[in-house]
Parts: structure tokens; C-alpha cells; sequence
């Protein structure tokens, strides 16, 4: 059982999947949907799309996002039509994927539903759930146009490439979603529990903010290992380090180790895992340091056995 | 002030625009909706892009509808998901016209405010007013599957080619609807009224069944002057011979100019234009032959000016 967000998210599962035996082994991954948005009346899943394309064979991989082989021509035909928000692409392979969702939802389908079909498609081989079925956005607070205003992260992310300093993240809703359909069971069932390394305040940590979710991962029986998407006082991949210091974490392992491991977060983490040559100093967490560049399918694999292999010390011992 | 279906209302509308002078004239073309359809979530209004498409330079002359250039990447993706209807294609650059479309509607614009939106880009120099802004859907009455059935239109005339025997054609809606704004004014001052060479009964003659479009027509102080779609005994284009038995019409010029000038219709013809060499005879209408094939500019805007000159013989008359 993995939470886990877009891009780094999905590379660690397919890390995981290769490390596990498909006969026996199963991955639910729990995604997280705060960075969903409804864009020229589409509703759009970055998340749970970079996943389900790249565990399906269907991601650009140079890109880590969006389809292999893309087009834009309908993007260029909306801008023609001076149709905003214009900084938001949407790929002709990739808009098909938002068409049967966007019509499934109106048809009365939850997000989970529409996961399960779309992914019936893709066969990612590991079961994909939103975090939730529920409307939740992350909001960024910023100073904009001489006020405070609040905007979606991708508004934030994308347009803004996150250089618009945030004053606070806001995930709309959150407080009265509940988990999805399988999310509870599938915590209380797991052998193990990963936080992948991912955004640890806009993906792990929104995921983390649906209430009934975070009981559950604090009640699992599972050990929880977590792994630091910072490596070297850096993120990997990705804007991190506009996020932490915004809810007051270092941009360090040891600073998203100790945050996982604070009574905010139920007292989460059993083991944290972090790069070759980072220290963190987590108390009552099992460290260990192991290479975490997602550079290459094999070594992807290790670093998904390394977290496997803390995950069995942490529950024996 | 043109009635007009898709292909042949949208190069004869072409034809006029040469054949007038756009610094004095104005042509209001009124367009049919009735093969409006939803499909995958997004409204398609066919007829409306044919002829916004064509008049504003953007249409793949060879097809007749849809766009130059256009690609089919959302389409193969979409049948990759299974997705249905898979009969009926949205090329990609199409498919921009029909996102912006669906989500003004679904913030509550009207078809002509939308229209008048998309024709800000395209800038077809005549206006476009769909006939209604009501839903107003053609169902063909057929035998299917052991049983009599109602299908959309477009599904019996792209999916079935119109080659399933129809029983009959129904205006979903028709009876209930209105005049889109404008449509009553301008047949009210127009100096001629030309039903253009389209299909008399899913195009033509669903636009005279909006109630008080078809009273503003027979009220209307200018001459109504209509044009064979039928050549030689057979359509020029389109399947209309599939669509006139079913009326009990026959697909002859002859035929069809006495449909429009049956009391049905309010006794609206004045003039009725015809293919050299085709006969008609159509009481208390004046009758000419001349070229009604729009093989080229020239010959279209030629065709355009006998209509013009007849409706003025008949004011004058």
C-alpha cells in the first residue's frame, strides 16, 4: 500500500511493481486528487493520470508527465478561440482520457468508478484510488494584484512555476471528504505502508489531510516507511522547496522525516529512508540511508526492496 | 436573409457574400439545428460549424465540413477507451469549437450568444443565427433490432449512411421552441428571403417547423425565393432522395417546389430556381433554370445573383 502523488509517485510504483511478484504481491496505491482541476469544462487528474500512464506504457517519459507521442493541436484550436486559462496544456491523446472521466461524472460516477474504468485500459497492475471521491483543491494563498488572493495550485504550479511566494496552502474541502471506496480497508489490510517520495505538503500531505484517511493510516497495524523526495538539502524532482518552508519544514530529509514523524501526522513513521550521504536524525524512526535517484528502472527497483526490506525490520521488530 | 442547412447552405451562403457588397449588404443566415447532437459530453451543432467553418476559410473543401488539416488523435484515443458512440468522429481541431461551446452552455449562455462567440473568431461576414436556441433534435423513426425505434439523425444518416429504411422524421422539441433572437426581426426586413439548395425536409424544412419562425416567414413582406437542391432527379449532394419519400415528396425539382409552396408551409414560395434543364411546374411561382451546380466561386455567386435577381422580379412584380 503506497500514498503517493504524480510524477515521483508513479516512478517509485513502477519501481515497486518490478520488485514484487504479480502472482502473489498486491500494490493499492492511495493518489492524491488535491491537485485536481476542471478546465475547459474538463475534469482534469494530474496525479492519478501520471500514474495510470506511466504504470499502463503510455507516459512521455522524458516529460514524466502527460502522453507518449503527444499532439496539441486542439490546445493551439483553443487558443485560436482566446478560450483561458491558457496556461494549462491539454495534449489530444491525454484530452481523451478527460472526455470519458469529465462524462462519467456527469453521468453520476464517482472518481473511483471512472479510476477503475479508465484503468481498465491502461492495466497499470497495481490498484489505483483517488485519496477520495469528494471535491478537494489545493488553494494557494499569494499576494497578487495588490491584494491576497487564493488560487489553484496549478495556477501556482504551472503558471506561476511556483515563484509566486505562498503564503499558505488551503485544500478546499478536505475537512468533510471521506477516503474512497477500499482506501480504509486497504490500510487496515496492508503489510506495509509507503509514503513515496513525493511532495511531502501538497501530495503526501494533502492525502494525509482527508480525515478518515489519516485515522487510518495512524490505526493500521503496518509499519510506515517513508522516502525522502530531498536529497542533498534539494528536491529530486519538482518545487518542494517552495512548499516546505511555507508550513515551516526544512528542505532537508531529516526536516520532512521529523514532520511525517510529529503528532500532526498521527505519529506516523516507523522507518525513513533517505539518500546516500543525507543524515536525519528522526526520533523513534529506524533511519537508513540508501541511493533514491529514480534514474533508471533497476535502480527504481532497489530503492523500492530497500523500502520493502525496512518496512520488515520495522514490523518485526 | 438565407435559410440554410450544412454543406450546400454554407457554399451557397459563400456564393451570396461574393455576390453582394458588404459595405451596404447585410446577410443574415438562419441555420438549422435539428442534427445537433451531444457526443462524448460536447455539443456538436453541424450545421452551424459547416457554415461558420466555410465562410470563415476553415473548412476542408474536399470533405465539405469539418477542418482543414485536421487530425484524429482525440478520435483513436477515445476508441481506445471503448468509448461510444465510436460512429461518429471530432477531428481535433474541431473538437476545440465544440469544448468552448459546451462549457458557455453549461454556464448557462445561449446557442446564439455561443455563436455569435465562435463567429468572433471566424468572422464569416454574414450573421449566424441558429433557428432556435432550444434543444430541437431530428429522430428518424426506423426499424431496428426486431422493433421500431427512434434514433438520433445523425445516427441514421452517418452511422447507417440513411440507408435503414425511415418511417419517419421527428422534431424532438420543435412544437415548444422559438425563434432565436433576432431570426423574427430580420425575416421581417429582409429585402428577399432565399431557402438555400438544402435538404427540404432535415434541414429546411425543420427550420420552418419552429412555430413562429415558420408565422414570421409566411408574414414576411419580402419575396421568398427558393433553390433546387434536387438536380436531374437526384440531390446534388447528401442523401435528401432518402428524405423525401418518407414526406411523400418527390425528389424532383418540381417536387420540392411544390412541397414549399403547399399550404403546409404556409403557401410561402414566390420564386423557385432550377437546374437548367430540369422542369417544374409550381403554381403561382415563378419559375427559372438556371446552373444550380456549386462546383466553383464563380458559378456559386452566379447561382447567388439569379436568386437575388428573381426575388427582385418578384417584389417588383
Amino acid at each position: 500500500m503506497v500514498l503517493a502523488g504524480g510524477v515521483g509517485g508513479a516512478r517509485f510504483l513502477r519501481g515497486l511493481r518490478a520488485a514484487l511478484d504479480p502472482a502473489t504481491d498486491r500494490i493499492t496505491a492511495v493518489v492524491n486528487t488535491g491537485d485536481d482541476l476542471t478546465i475547459h469544462g474538463l475534469r482534469v487528474c494530474p496525479d492519478l493520470d501520471s500514474v495510470m500512464y506511466t504504470l499502463g506504457g503510455g507516459i512521455d517519459e522524458e516529460r514524466g508527465w502527460g502522453r507518449a507521442g503527444e499532439t496539441w493541436t486542439t490546445q493551439t484550436e483553443l487558443a485560436g478561440y482566446g478560450a483561458e486559462p491558457d496556461w494549462f496544456s491539454l495534449g489530444d491523446r491525454d484530452l481523451a482520457t478527460h472526455l470519458v472521466r469529465t462524462r462519467m461524472l456527469d453521468a453520476g460516477f464517482s472518481l473511483s468508478d471512472v479510476t477503475a474504468a479508465l484503468c481498465a485500459r491502461w492495466q497499470p497492475g497495481v490498484e489505483l484510488l483517488p485519496m477520495t471521491d469528494q471535491r478537494v483543491e489545493t488553494h494557494v494563498l499569494v499576494d497578487l494584484d495588490a491584494g491576497s488572493r487564493a488560487i489553484h495550485f496549478q495556477e501556482w504550479w504551472v503558471r506561476y512555476r511556483a515563484q509566486l511566494p505562498a503564503r499558505a496552502f488551503v485544500q478546499v474541502g478536505v475537512e468533510s471528504s471521506v477516503p474512497a471506496p477500499g482506501v480504509v480497508q486497504a490500510l487496515a489490510e496492508a503489510d506495509a505502508i509507503l509514503l513515496a517520495p513525493s511532495n511531502p505538503v501538497v501530495s503526501i500531505g494533502t492525502i494525509l489531510g482527508v480525515p478518515g484517511l489519516r485515522d487510518a493510516v495512524a490505526t493500521a497495524p503496518a509499519p510506515i516507511v517513508g522516502l525522502s523526495p530531498i536529497v542533498g538539502g534539494a528536491p529530486v524532482r519538482g518545487m518542494a522547496d517552495r512548499c516546505l518552508p511555507v508550513i515551516g519544514v526544512p528542505t532537508t530529509a531529516e526536516g520532512v522525516g521529523r514532520h511525517y514523524a510529529a503528532r500532526t501526522h498521527g505519529g506516523l513513521l516507523d522507518g525513513w529512508l533517505v539518500h546516500t550521504g543525507d543524515r536525519a536524525d528522526v526520533p523513534g524512526v529506524a533511519v537508513e540511508a540508501v541511493p533514491l535517484l529514480m534514474t533508471d528502472d533497476d535502480r527504481t527497483r532497489a530503492m523500492a526492496q530497500a523500502a520493502l526490506e525496512l518496512a520488515r525490520r520495522c514490523r518485526d521488530a
